[in-house]
Formats: structure tokens, sequence, C-alpha cells
């Protein structure tokens, strides 16, 4: 018997509101509820990781910007002036700025280093990186989680950075066994020749590293530090029990390697929110996540992360403020009345 | 030429991300530049206005409860304990409980005397209400609009309280000339038995006063006090200048006869949410207003249309706050970067 749950949703419908009628906030609640072992849930402390990374295949013309620009939005980030920052500060989310190997080093002291090399090898030509490189990406993400979970976070975002990081996203889930017509799209912003070359480039890589035994020799042979570093992050979030919101579509990426080690990985994961990236719903389909925002975005960053975990807290604050019938001298009826 | 428009649109453009890549946060801050004639908009103050009304046709049993309910339910308001008050305390919304005519005055001083009368007549069998309350109806509202200008409102989100009031609504938009199948829907709470009372109370009293000449003819005929008001509000708060957020199906009934007299009005109005009653996304569809939220809710009082403020002051801050490429030395060219 799941009495956390039973508990919270006792809680919730005694709440002086019809049953069930504040839908996908009293879901969230109840969902972090037991993720936490706690009805209600507690939410004092929330956090936004973005991983930033660099890619190898850049070189093969799949984006119209070189990788020094990586390093410049991950400056961007440290001097709080890029997307994320605004929406985590309105969001109430801290954020966190990882280095998981990017090209050059910003040697900030705001970063924190999980440097696993200075970008990844370039996929088409070679592996992306030796397996030392991915245990070290994993174990840093697992790091990290230990320390978010030392720091009293009960709720994390994830968010990406990198320069050519959704070619490799759509090659990971591709070789993670994805449909590549429904993964690779047409975008925006690029070209049709350069959309040519990003697909060929896509296939090619697949195909030359193929067949892939797991996961890890997914992430080996096509991953980006960034997203390994993430899936290593996911299972370590889990082992803590701390919810985790993820974001777009590269990001969404990482959590499929980690889906493909332990499905059970959802059972603390949200989807903050639904990319304009086709691909990007596809894979949250196949893992079973329903995303809470839909507002067209596609920047990346954290940014839809941290504007789903904000519906989440309304979620709490609703178990933890409501009235109840009892305490509001509301007659309880109205508990089944519908709105309309 | 729309210079605020384009002024606005440039401010984004120019800010440290792909174009366009925040989607619908971006398009609701330009369209709140547009309304406020400001690029970008301001925004410091935020006010909900919650308008509770009795409804004479419950004397049918379209509903399970009883009218006092309205008064509890109110009081709840009064006293902070209601789903609105939490939500609008975390989305930075005032909130103002006004009382357009429940059954029982309150004599709260919290609250916003606007009673048109101790409830609406039950229109199955007579009028709603008389050509005299409808007027005070839409006067009340237009004063409520000067004050909350006065008081220095930005944005304002509708919210609802009634037992009852969503017969009312669906009565007024299908005698607005909506269809009633696709309006008058099975919800949960109710039993078969009432559902069929419902509709054929709706149906015949719709056909009872047939024709309708006009939107005040619908309103006086089968409107609510609360429906009336907000009608009132939305035509002042568009005199005004002032960014208006409606809500689930009772508000957006009110919203509907405010755009039956000027389809203008959608020009400053935000669909905070899409309610999980079937027939209100028709009238959105209707008005050519597509919802921010989407959250399976069904609470009213505002609840929906808060949340969908909290978006709109996402995208207000992103374009106050982001850097742009100039102020942080990143590469243009990433502009066009598609994150794909």
């Amino acid at each position: 018997m799941d009495s956390i749950k039973e508990k919270m949703q006792q809680h919730l419908d005694n709440l002086t509101k019809p049953i069930g009628s504040l839908g996908r906030l009293e879901e969230l609640s109840l969902k972090l509820a037991e993720i936490q072992g706690k009805a209600p849930p507690r939410l004092e402390k929330k956090a936004c990781y973005v991983f930033a990374g660099d890619h190898g295949i850049n070189a093969e013309g799949v984006s119209m910007y070189p990788q020094e620009v990586t390093e410049q939005m991950l400056r961007n980030l440290i001097n709080g002036g890029a997307g994320i920052n605004v929406l985590a500060k309105h969001c109430g989310f801290d954020v966190f700025n990882v280095d998981t190997g990017i090209a050059v080093d910003t040697n900030s002291e705001t970063v924190i280093k999980c440097r696993a090399g200075n970008g990844t090898n370039n996929f088409l030509k070679e592996e992306a990186m030796s397996q030392s490189q991915l245990e070290k990406c994993i174990e840093n993400g697992k790091k990290l989680a230990e320390q978010a979970y030392n720091d009293g976070y009960q709720l994390v975002a994830l968010g990406d950075l990198g320069i050519s990081n959704t070619t490799t996203a759509a090659a990971m889930v591709i070789a993670g066994g994805l449909d590549f017509d429904s993964i690779v799209d047409k975008g925006t912003g690029i070209t049709d020749d350069m959309l040519l070359t990003k697909k060929r480039v896509i296939k090619d890589s697949v195909k030359r590293h193929s067949p892939f035994s797991d996961p890890m020799d997914v992430m080996r042979k096509v991953g980006g530090f960034e997203q390994c570093t993430m899936a290593g992050f996911i299972l370590g979030l889990r082992e803590k029990g701390i919810g985790c919101i993820i974001d777009g579509f590269p990001v969404t990426a990482g959590t499929y390697m980690a889906w493909l080690i332990d499905n059970s990985v959802t059972d603390f994961l949200f989807a903050g929110h639904r990319s304009k990236v086709k691909g990007h719903d596809i894979i949250l389909k196949k893992m079973g996540l329903k995303p809470i925002a839909d507002l067209d975005m596609r920047l990346g960053e954290g940014t839809g992360a941290v504007i789903g975990g904000f519906m989440i807290e309304l979620g709490v604050r609703i178990a933890q403020e409501m009235a109840s019938f009892e305490s509001a001298n509301v007659s309880e009826s109205i508990a089944e009345e519908d709105n309309y």
C-alpha cells in the first residue's frame, strides 16, 4: 500500500475546491510527495544546473557558429545576462554553471569544473570520447547530485549549453533506438543545404558506429560530455530522492540515456515543457513523460525546465497553504461539485 | 506603421538568444508592449478581481449545492484560504473580492460592493435581471476599471465565484450564437440525471427568451451579475489601456459578451489557460485567443488567469533583464541559430 500517495491524495481532496479541479498542479505535487516520501512535500530550495560542453562534430558544418560561441554564452550566464538567469530568478531557482568540457576553460571561479576534455571528438570520424572520459562524466554527474543533496536542494532543473549539441543529441537518441525521420527535423535558421549536411552527418555517424551494445556504448561513440554528465547526475539524483525537471531536446537526449540504463528514473522526473523541436516530444512520449508547459520555446539552458518547475511549486504551495473544508467552515459537499 | 511593435520586436531580437526562441514568452511581452504603448512594457502591479454572484437558476437543480456555498466560498477568499489566494500570492497578484450580487450580503469591509441584487432571477421562468440591474452591472464594471487604473495596475486577471454560474455561462454563450452541443458537455461530479436536467434547463431557457436582439438582450435575459459586471470591467479596462487576462468558462462567457459588443477587445486580452471544461476552448477559438497554460484545471476564481499572467510577467522580465548581444559581447550570428 502506497501510504504517502493515499495520504497526499486525501490531503488534496480535503482542500476547499472541487476534487481534482486543480488538475496537473495536484498531480505534480502528488508526484513530488511520492518522490520525497512526504505529504505534503517540502520545497524551500530549488536549483537549475546548466551543463555546458563542446562538440567535435561542429567541424562538419552542422551549425552556423564556431565553438567559441559556447564560451561566449557561458560567460553570459556567468554574468547573469542569459535567458536562464532571468527566468530562474523569477521562478525561484539558483543557477549553477557546470563546465563538462568546453573547448577552452573559462577559468571562472563561478563555474563548477567537471571537465572531461576540451570538447568531444568529431564522431563522424572517431568515437566521441574514450571509456575513461565517459566514466569521468558519469562520476562527475553523481558527485554533483551528492552536492545538490548536501546543499539541501529538493527540486533540480537541468539545462544545456553547447554549439552543435542538437546534432549530438539526435545521434544519441537515434543510436539509442529512436526513428531517424521522426527525430531529425528541419529547424529554422539553418539553410536547406545545411540541413542536408546535418542529416547526412547524423546518419553516417550512427551507421559508422553501429551496432550499439548498450547506452554506455552509445554515449561513448556519439555522446556529448554534457549529456553524459547529466545522465550520471540523473542517476545520482534518483539515489538521493531529489525530483528532477528536464528541459528541451539536448537535455532530454541525456535523460534518455539514463532511462535506457534504468527505466524507473521517470518516477522522479518531470518534463518541464514541450520544446518546439519536433523530436523532443517523441522522446518524452517514449519515456512516458507529459510536458508541463507548452510555449513554443527552443532556447535550452533550462529555460523550459524552470517554468515547469514553477508550476510544480504552485502545486506544492496549494497543498501547503489552502484551507481545508473544516478549517474554512465550507460545506464539504462542494468537493464533489464540478466547475461545469 | 506600428512603431511600438517594431521597436519591441527589435529589442527582443537583440537579446542573447536565437531569434524567437523564447516563443510565446516573447509573443506575450510584445502584446503587452502594444497594449501599453511602451517597449519594453512595464509591470510593477498586477491584480486579480474575483467576481462573485448568485444565480436564481440554481433552484432548478442544476448544481449539487445550495446558494449558501457561494457565501461560504467568498468568506474563504476573504480569509485567504482559497486556491486563488495561494496562486495569486505566488504569481504576484493582489486579490480583490467583488460582490456583484450574491444572495446574502457578507457585509465584509474587504469585499468591494457592486451588488446589483440578491442573486439573479430564475431565468427558466423570467428574465434574469431588469434593464436597470444590467446597466448597474456594466457601470460598476467600468468604475472598477477606473479604480484599477487609478491604483496603478498594469495587468489584471479576472476570476469568478458562484454556485450554478456554469449553467448561466452556458446559456449566455448559446444565446450569443454558439452551438449547444459543443458547449454543454458532461462534466464529472454531477449525475447523469442532473446532466439531463441541466441540458433541459439551458435549452428551455434559451428557447423561452429567443430571439436575442443583441448582447445586452442576452445578458438581461439569461446573464449573471458577475458576467455582466465583468463585461463592463473589460470594456473599461480597454479604455484605460490595461491588459486583461481571462480565466475559465464562466469568465470567458462574460468576456464573450464584451467581445460581441466590440470584437476588438481581444487586442488587449490574454487567455490565461485552457480549462478542462469542453466548451471553454470553443469560445476562446471563436474570439481568436490562444490559451497560455493548459493544466487540466477547472476551479475558477481566476486560478488559471494568474498562472497565465505569471507567464506574461516572465516575458516582460526577459525583455527587461536579458543581456543584448552588444552588452554581453556575444557573436550576434547566434541570433539566427536554431536550437536544433
